[in-house]
């Protein structure tokens, strides 16, 4: 069955897209942690990150750099942090999330949720900034 | 002022040393979230992960994939997570932890306190597995 990132790659459902090519695609996470939370995710459907091959896995990470370099510009934060977990959703996704202190990537903390204007705008900034 | 990161590196303090070559070294957390809990850290002394060049970004995700791998065969754990955040110390640094839950990347958790004797065993499996 596919993924819920599959149906977002294959427009099944919707999503804030912010950068997409061949192989990965990147998008808000629509619970944030904080706003610009945003997952990067190769199109391939690789359950456990560390079976990307070589190849795969460095281009994941290449392309979130590009991704997180956009956050970081229209976002106010200290720095994008990282985050691979990948118990949620058996599909692999990097966490790119803008941090100005550890507990900023507290999963335990509570999720915002912002409103679907926000979203866009959010969105729309970051793609923007990676033009 | 030379990091934390590169005394270990320098050999100027010691460490649980796991993994080296010429741009990267690993080392198991003194201070671990989990048993097993290793730093994969760039020779290179650059602050934030996403500053790194593209060579030594891939580099540093596929050094990390083989010690993730080495990790998972003879620690038990689910899968090993991923986390960058890079606010402690001013020399990027991987964090590798295997885990069974999301919580076990909560770096509000308290942390473990292995004695020497568990920190050498533990390193030397991880070693020992890399092989």
């Amino acid at each position: 069955m596919a993924t819920i990132f599959s149906k977002i790659i294959n427009r099944k459902i919707p999503a804030y897209i912010i950068a997409e090519d061949d192989q990965y695609i990147a998008f808000l996470d629509i619970n944030p942690l904080k706003q610009g939370h945003t997952l990067v995710v190769p199109k391939e459907e690789v359950d456990y990150v560390f079976d990307l091959d070589d190849q795969a896995l460095a281009g994941l990470f290449l392309f979130s750099k590009r991704v997180a370099k956009a956050i970081e510009s229209v976002i106010h934060c200290n720095r994008v942090g990282v985050a691979v977990m990948g118990l949620e959703v058996p599909h692999a996704h990097v966490h790119l999330i803008p941090i100005n202190s550890m507990d900023d990537m507290n999963f335990a903390n509570m999720k915002l949720s912002p409103g679907r204007d926000e979203m866009e705008a959010i969105a729309s900034k970051i793609k923007e900034a990676l033009k």
